[in-house]
């Protein structure tokens, strides 16, 4: 009955890049920041259906298997279901493809609701209009017993952060600085007090940072 | 006769904290953010003379012992020596006790030049109105054909990384949030291109990046 959080960031603490367009809907900076994920056999699998064994293996893809592993829902921010590049569409199904790698009730928190949509293998997704409180409640309400995963992005997480609801946060620190985007740690003085704060790296160069209660 | 960089910052990025008074020198965070370094047998000797063979060893000695060897002069911001509490007094021989841990000349950066100051164990201080570039120059002609360190604080170090001098870099990343101070990756897109870089983690908790050409 965790919550739980896994995000990439840059060496500078930028989580998302801010010069999304529709053509390039995370950004030009998004797959150097992903990269390392992108890469494993885990993340190839579950999120691109490449059932060819294909991907990197080692820490970065145990990382990437543990993400999926025990989430009964996830909560996530409008931008990382793509509703801010597709705001007035009703037809706007996520980026995430007919197949999303969810596989459990998805949360999206925006205030503009609309009907639930849901998607092959097990992916719902249910659009909020409510506090991070509320959206956890709910999230919690269906989870069967599982974790639930706080998904992104780093605004969401920061407000989820900042209200003392994260017990377990996993930060990717690939090594590039990007300059420019959001920042996951702004104003999160002493977030370290109160949790176990382990790091280790991966053969890719990307530090992996978990802060445990 | 690479020019090196070595810091302490904390996971938000910050390396200097902006909360020093007169009293309290480099601020009620400084303990916290280079504390693991302070504690290595090496910076107890090297810094505070003890000779009792204390201290831990491990990663972070490494790092530390690493710092002092092969360095033939330094550069150092005002603020590192100590320069903007006590602007207006003549006498103030900088924060670094009567045998500094530098042993080597040392340039300081200030807008004030001010007499040089020999100090007991081969470290005289010099005050330069200059250039980065010319105060890389007159390090280099003074270092011997050994290396050159630009010290610190993160206003300096973001000015050489910026012209493109540093060699290597150490940044020793202190798992805490700060939440405020002087940030050393601002404005540094792209840094890692053109250096490899290097992630360890030590049993401290500290996690040691490396870039190197």
């Amino acid at each position: 009955m965790a919550v739980r959080v896994d995000l990439m960031i840059s060496l500078d603490g930028f989580a998302t890049t801010t010069d999304q367009t529709p053509e390039v809907p995370f950004g030009e900076d998004w797959p150097r920041l992903v990269g390392a994920y992108v890469a494993t056999r885990t993340f190839r699998e579950r999120v691109f259906h490449d059932t060819t064994g294909a991907g990197t293996t080692g820490v970065d893809d145990d990382y990437a298997k543990a993400y999926f592993e025990d989430v009964g829902a996830e909560v996530m921010g409008a931008g990382m279901f793509g509703l801010h590049n597709f705001p007035d569409d009703p037809n706007w199904r996520g980026w995430w493809g007919e197949e999303p790698p969810f596989r459990c009730p998805v949360f999206v928190l925006t205030h503009a609701a609309r009907p639930s949509i849901a998607m092959a293998g097990g992916t719902t997704f249910h659009f909020l209009n409510a506090s991070v409180e509320e959206a956890l409640r709910q999230a919690h309400a269906v989870a069967q017993g599982r974790d639930v995963r706080i998904g992104g992005g780093p605004t969401v997480v920061r407000s989820y952060l900042k209200a003392g609801l994260v017990d377990c946060l996993h930060v990717a620190i690939a090594p590039i600085l990007l300059g420019r985007g959001i920042r996951l740690w702004d104003d999160l003085r002493g977030l370290e007090s109160g949790y176990t704060v382990k790091a280790e790296t991966a053969q890719s160069g990307t530090i992996h940072l978990t802060f445990r209660r």
